[in-house]
């Protein structure tokens, strides 16, 4: 793990990882702290909630960061639909190269605690709905009526969350590759749609 | 919960349960057994290997018995595609009725722990295959080739697990709806091209 930035920024970054490997309940704050190289007493300095409240802050940045992510593939690419099939392919290519680890620790914390932590579920569902809002932005500007955009770019997010855990269960990362084909055509069909009713 | 069956069978719905409520990690052994009105010693009699051999078991056991309720839905419906809008649809009502837990702790105990516990790693891969092999069997029954069908179901797997994610953070089961349409139209594509090549 890389060690950079004020001691706020490492306390997210070693809770990221050991959530990517081990998920919320798997995470203690002492090992945090730890591979932070911070102290447990400047750790409830930035996060006076303690674990709970850490854990938000990781969920929150971490889910603007992948958020911020597909912005790039959006401006990289010539269309919603190639910005999809990259981002699915990019995450096919990151899980390889870290051996599997949890792409998505947002989706394992929350199924973890969404029965008891109403915080940290509100926190993953705002993020879901963002990614999901992300999406649905470049699809009404092509034309596609709201409702329409929200449904497909929501079945693109969970088709994403379920690649990665098939993905990362079976060790192999086609799954993704697969999948985001599907998510690309079910972008293109909308498009088509959209433009056909045009006409 | 329902507490019936052998001591053995307790264990595994008592892991099961909380499992559902707070994945592998949150889950204790000594909570367990008080669940299942058990001692540590019949739990250690029948998983010798403690808390991760009876986490396999519940793996293996939830999965084969949510594999056995698809072929119900596929005996009941008319089609491939209507049994998996049924099952997406009957997965929306279970979530709201049990208040949002988690419908598929396998997705969760596999995401906490497959960079650190091979053998149940392995035993959630296992039950992803074989519910992609469950719908993989009636879209090659109907003409639909090998690859085409393994690539179709597996999305759709992908898409339920993901809708899981989502429909649990958000408590919104209507994503499982929505989901599932799409689920039932990539299967009828399939199907529909099929059809038309052997014409």
């Amino acid at each position: 793990m890389e060690l950079v930035g004020t001691t706020r920024q490492r306390l997210i970054t070693a809770t990221n990882e050991s959530f990517r490997h081990r998920g919320y309940h798997g995470t203690s704050v002492q090992a945090v702290v730890e591979a932070a190289e911070a102290t447990v007493g400047s750790l409830y300095h930035f996060f006076p909630g303690g674990k709970s409240e850490l854990a938000e802050a990781t969920v929150q940045e971490t889910g603007a960061a992948y958020g911020d992510l597909f912005s790039v593939f959006l401006a990289e690419t010539a269309s919603a639909e190639e910005a999809v099939r990259a981002f699915f392919h990019g995450a096919a290519d990151a899980l390889v190269e870290s051996d599997f680890i949890d792409l998505c620790p947002i989706g394992t914390v929350a199924r973890e605690v969404a029965s008891e932590d109403e915080r940290l579920r509100t926190a993953a569902a705002d993020v879901f709905g963002q990614w999901v809002d992300k999406l649905v932005a470049p699809l009404v500007a092509v034309g596609i009526d709201a409702e329409t955009a929200r449904d497909r770019a929501t079945a693109v997010i969970c088709l994403l969350e379920g690649a990665f855990v098939l993905a990362r269960t079976s060790r192999d990362a086609g799954v993704l590759r697969t999948t985001g084909s599907f998510a690309a055509a079910m972008i293109a069909e909308a498009v088509r749609e959209a433009s056909a009713r045009r006409v």
